[in-house]
């Protein structure tokens, strides 16, 4: 097995820089938007057949080092009793968005096995891979995101009205939520998922304050539990440079960047006990492919050649972004940092 | 004259710390509401006495310590040759993007006489206030960004194309948006503003030497022009905690942080030779009463009561929100600021 990316999660030395992409599996490929023609997103993710093949789909066309399951990090809400779906044009919608006592008590504390077809998945998945396969789960704040606001938000005041404004009922929330993601981190493992990240990608909206008080307990719950497994953590978000060592504080055996933190910079703010993931942006890939590559270069610059560094990007792959170029990325990366 | 707010600018010592909130005339008063019930927003900006009044509103309700000039930052994209109408849940829709040198092009560098309404308003008012009257306008950024993605964007995907990809195509847009901006503050201020801010609202998407490439140039343009008049100029974004030294570079008398970044850090960011303006929570004011004001405290006591802070919120004031706990937070600013 390639296991470059395990060996970098842990800071040691390896022969290049791994390379991966958040949302490498998905619509941006021929291959996917193939599968996807007669199915929903949820239906291929519910299929453990499909999901293994998508999650495939992107190791095969540019031979990353690292698979990540396909699955969405809405996936539990609906067995804790807020169903949601995909709107054409508006991202994911909650149907009854929770923000009332009574809904928060409602809410059930599922166990991982409701997620059954995620577990098999991956399962699946373990014995196709020649790569280390990266289970996954949305944190609490950005689940809450969903949750209360009813799908993706601009001013996240719904929520915010609640944190400020009742936060016992918050806690309860993100409470459930992180015992949640806690147990199904763990089954993912379980079943054979060789790291594990937490995607935070919301919790950029919040001062370095309120994210102590009302985030950092609730992910700590999670990282600290999932961390004592000995299997790498990844712990990512956006908009992040002021919560780099609190999200820190709160756990992960490597922190994600997204592409405004300057790689360098964040690293430092991290400490350079901890492994980095990041962070070109998705953006860039749109660009003519030689200054895609010649950013893709200054990130392995940036990281010079530290051990622990995970080439990824700031966020995940765009739609309509060109897969040749996506290819000439990669192909770059293992080039480029490939140690004499 | 009040002009608290003005010495504040200037980093005088005065008696308490001036205040007044971003969109403080707007949706949220019913005062507004009910002039807007028969008239659209674009025909309250181009009716002088309407834009008049409509900036009067929070000066009266509130006694704040400025006015802010009701208008939109997007109205010189009209004469300019780009069309746009404010759509319903939608925002801004301008209706046909530009993305092209032949759209680039065509577009015209007006004069700010096209805007006469705007410098109308500004004359009225002026005979009105007893508090300073601040003008803006949009910074190249950010009326780029709604002019190439033809709207509010979520990835800027669209604006990053042209600007990674064809850098002297992006120039030339930026270069016309900011001697339009240049040009039209110069004209607030001739018409009688007694400061100007720019909104970069959305610069906070870009990394610092992103932002050194390809925004500071023509930020710079537009500040450095207007600072020579002496009227104080206030610079303002979002996200934009790793962005603070690069846009006091750029210019500005004071600069505005938003929520996200802690206000003693980020004015030390700046440097003290400089004011600062923010930074409370907009989503705060939804929470209740006494907790909108511990918050309030709290943005004051992180001033440290250093001359040069103008307390505001950290972005505009949200549609929803309470008109008794905005006037809750003026008084607690007064009082809790107010020098033995």
């Amino acid at each position: 097995m390639n296991d470059l990316f395990l060996r970098a999660c842990r800071r040691e030395t390896t022969e290049r820089t791994p390379v991966w992409m958040m949302r490498q599996a998905g619509r941006y490929m021929p291959e996917y938007r193939a599968l996807r023609e007669k199915r929903t997103l949820i239906e291929l993710c519910k299929t453990p057949e499909l999901a293994c093949e998508v999650t495939l789909q992107p190791i095969r066309a540019f031979q990353m080092d690292a698979a990540i399951l396909f699955a969405d990090i809405l996936l539990p809400l609906e067995p804790m009793g807020a169903p949601f779906s995909f709107e054409k044009g508006e991202g994911p919608v909650v149907h009854s968005p929770v923000r009332t006592r009574a809904q928060v008590d409602a809410l059930r504390v599922i166990e991982p096995e409701e997620l059954g077809y995620v577990l098999e998945a991956i399962r699946l998945l373990k014995k196709e891979l020649n790569v280390p396969l990266i289970g996954f789960a949305g944190a609490p704040f950005t689940l809450a995101s969903y949750l209360i606001e009813g799908g993706k938000s601009a001013h996240y005041d719904q929520m915010k009205r609640i944190m400020y404004g009742d936060p016992d009922l918050w806690h309860a929330l993100m409470a459930k939520l992180a015992e949640v993601v806690r147990k199904y981190l763990h089954a993912q493992i379980e079943a054979g998922a060789d790291a594990v990240q937490l995607f935070d990608s919301w919790v950029g909206q919040l001062s370095p304050r309120d994210y102590v008080e009302f985030v950092a307990p609730h992910v700590s719950h999670i990282l600290k539990s999932v961390e004592a497994t000995g299997v790498p953590v990844l712990h990512f978000g956006t908009g992040t440079a002021l919560l780099l060592k609190q999200q820190r504080e709160a756990g992960g055996t490597v922190l994600g960047l997204d592409w405004r933190t300057p790689l360098a910079w964040g690293w430092e703010q991290i400490g350079h006990d901890r492994g980095v993931q990041g962070n070109l942006d998705p953006t860039v890939l749109f660009a003519p492919k030689e200054i895609a590559i010649s950013h893709a270069k200054r990130v392995l610059d940036e990281a010079a050649g530290r051990p622990g560094h995970i080439f990824n990007l700031g966020h995940g792959i765009l739609p309509g972004t060109p897969v040749d170029t996506v290819r000439a990325v990669v192909e770059t990366v293992k080039a480029y940092s490939a140690r004499s």
